[in-house]
């Protein structure tokens, strides 16, 4: 490709500069005629529309943190970068309406620092450190979910740039929450990966930050007690519970032997089948009506230990740091164990005990050197179902043949998402084709509707 | 028109039977050829195709209660009504996953006393009782929107039947919370009145049943200083937080004038120019952990009175019964003082102060003979302008004057919507044209990109 970039806008070309926008988190690797830099909503539209006019293929990027491949080029060479990192003019936050109106090249981590002199903090709690436009691309959710949502409910307005050789800018929503006037266009633009438009700014809502934390690792009685424990906390303690992750033995113990200076909580160090991490907080400290919340965790914890059946065998109470340090420890843990064929699956609440049930035995039968280090968020129903080649290198065919196995299963059997927060993108591609992309008439007679 | 209703679905066509179909809330009345009634999404299909066949167009409708006049036929008298009150197939309810898939004619009140024993809720609070098909199609927020959002916050899967000669069923979501595999095609079937395809069952989130409330009539210093105190309580007990609603002295006057069982709570009977009602709630009681609700609110008040400026002049505690019953009198009480111009708008939050102080030198000066009795949502945006004509009669002309005059002002000068939870309908349809609807270039911009 010999187009020039779009003139009067910063553009790299140069192979070394170009690799940390080329290079993606799983190790895909691409090659890019060149990444563009635009500064305003503005010359995001310049460039969609200096693309378009010279039909050169694209490929919208902020942080670069995607776990689908969604935000690096494809194969071909030929696509360019757009990179909204430099798109940061923006940043106006509105305290009395608890909102902010933010650049799609802003961190979460920015974000927030900035928030916290104001008390107010964007409440979405992510292993990564993404940029807006991608969290809106993507509708991140994370491991705080079962309390304040993903990204869906957090934005309340958006501008994108249409993938249109007019390069038209939409305005969709406002800082207004209340607003039932006609389609919420918005939303069509949230968790589709820039397939339709280029997210430029999102207004997002912002809640008050979190002042007073409890967390404790418990030891369940069995799988299925899990969904009883959760239950039960739903109903004692309400909105105060804000994580609840349970993690496996086997990630566990990879974790333990990646991480030597993590301690290991457990009676004599025997890790159990499964361990939940319970996390409550609050946006408060030190009321006078409020008791304190590890007193209300080793409470509800206790109640849990008497109810019918025992769902509980044991309850390790720590700093809140301490707790989630094995938890963040996970990934890294099993990454380390061998070659990782990881699945970000999604169900309703029971199915993920279900699921995880089912396939153990069959994965054993059919494919002997796995070994399932599994984690994930029971609230919401999300399962990072992580599997570790134990022996052997893995190779294209025997990870397709174990990702369609996985897949049909979950999705056709126990009614699951094959993408419960990290998007399509070329990873995912291929069962978006089977399982979810609906025909063309269907399309048509959904898009011919919004044209009435 | 001559056309026979589809065959094999209950029908009426007498005109005495049709009337509670054809007669709307707000006074509207229509004529019709007939009312149908399917009673699966298979017959609403069947209706669909067959008036789509015939070119025979249709209004949906559940149980009518809509304040926009979407849910009556146009003045045409052509129009037949789709009822979905007889559509009562489906009623699975997934405990577990806190989810259940409900057919479009069940009542939100029949809902939640099924729900009930089981200790759940669905959390839409509202004035009327309407039916889970309407209440998609208006995304209806209500009373408790701070704590628990609109619909659209709690939809996880629809079934729509397409308007088009086909009537293709889709079937969009699931109960699985957490799915990113495209676009979330149902959000645009969520708050769209039907326009685009008839809402034949939902899947929807519920929440443990509340268990303990505690409410106060709170007088604030000033309007401004309302804000203040809702920021005070969102970081002091955050999400205990269920309702804050504040009224004008002019709609309380009305509500104690029409209803003179109601008990008046100020001090020596003297109405406050502005009251707000705080309501907290929790779904457990009794928990050794928590302080009664009540004290709770005791403290957080007496705290908000210490505070810089003192945002509080007075609070009333009374059972939450009591305290609802003058909330729930205004708009009664406002109909009854003569002829009433209402207004649902949606503002940030401290917009809606700002519009109200603008309004009153405005409209005295400009509409001498019109009182302002509003009431509204704080905590959302939500406001309920309601304007009642005090002398002489109302007519259209001075009706349209008057509400272009107050649209105009909050769309354009403050940001606003001029439909925060009611939707378009026959009513905002002029407002949709001039303030919200997207060019037809944009729209097909839009809609191309769908098709990709």
């Amino acid at each position: 490709m010999t187009l020039d970039p779009p003139a009067g806008i910063r553009t790299i070309t140069d192979p070394r500069d170009m690799a940390g926008y080329l290079q993606g988190v799983r190790g895909e690797c691409a090659q890019s005629p060149f990444v563009v830099m635009p500064t305003t909503t503005k010359e995001v539209a310049d460039c969609v529309r200096h693309l378009a006019a010279h039909n050169m293929p694209f490929v919208a990027q902020s942080a670069n943190t995607g776990l689908v491949g969604a935000s690096v080029p494809d194969a071909t060479g030929h696509q360019a970068v757009l990179s909204l990192s430099k798109l940061r003019d923006v940043f106006d936050l509105d305290l009395a309406n608890r909102s902010l109106r933010v650049s799609a090249g802003f961190r979460l981590s920015e974000i927030n620092a900035r928030l916290s002199q104001h008390g107010l903090f964007f409440p979405i709690d992510l292993g990564s450190d993404p940029m807006i436009g991608g969290m809106v691309a993507t509708n991140t959710g994370g491991g705080r979910f079962v309390r304040y949502g993903d990204v869906r409910r957090n934005v309340l307005g958006l501008t994108v740039v249409l993938k249109s050789s007019d390069a038209e800018i939409l305005h969709l929503g406002s800082a207004v929450r209340k607003n039932n006037t006609g389609p919420d266009w918005k939303q069509n633009y949230i968790g589709t990966s820039g397939w339709f438009g280029v997210v430029t700014q999102a207004i997002i809502n912002l809640e008050p930050v979190v002042q007073e934390q409890a967390a404790a690792i418990v030891v369940p009685s069995n799988d299925a007690a899990m969904l009883r424990l959760l239950q039960h906390l739903e109903t004692r303690v309400g909105s105060l519970l804000s994580a609840f992750e349970f993690m496996s033995r086997a990630a566990m113990s990879h974790a333990f032997a990646h991480a030597p200076a993590l301690s290991n909580p457990f009676a004599g160090g025997d890790i159990p089948q499964t361990a939940v991490l319970v996390e409550l907080s609050r946006a408060t400290t030190g009321a006078p009506w409020d008791t304190p919340l590890d007193e209300v965790l080793q409470s509800v914890l206790a109640e849990a230990w008497e109810l019918q059946g025992a769902p509980i065998q044991d309850a390790l109470f720590g700093r809140p740091e301490e707790i989630w340090a094995l938890r963040h420890a996970l990934s890294e843990g099993v990454k380390s164990a061998g070659p990782l064929i990881a699945f970000d699956l999604g169900f309703t609440r029971d199915k993920v005990i279900a699921f995880r049930g089912a396939m153990a035995p069959r994965l054993a039968a059919k494919f002997p050197h796995i070994e399932i280090c599994d984690f994930g968020h029971l609230g919401d129903g999300g399962l990072h179902f992580n599997l570790v080649k134990t022996d052997g290198p893995n190779t294209p065919a025997f990870e397709t043949e174990l990702r369609d196995f996985v897949v049909a299963a979950a999705v056709q059997e126990f009614g699951g998402s094959y993408s419960a927060e990290h998007g399509i993108g070329p990873k995912n591609i291929k069962y978006f084709r089977q399982f979810t992309e609906m025909s063309p008439q269907t399309r048509r007679a959904q898009a011919l509707k919004f044209q009435e």
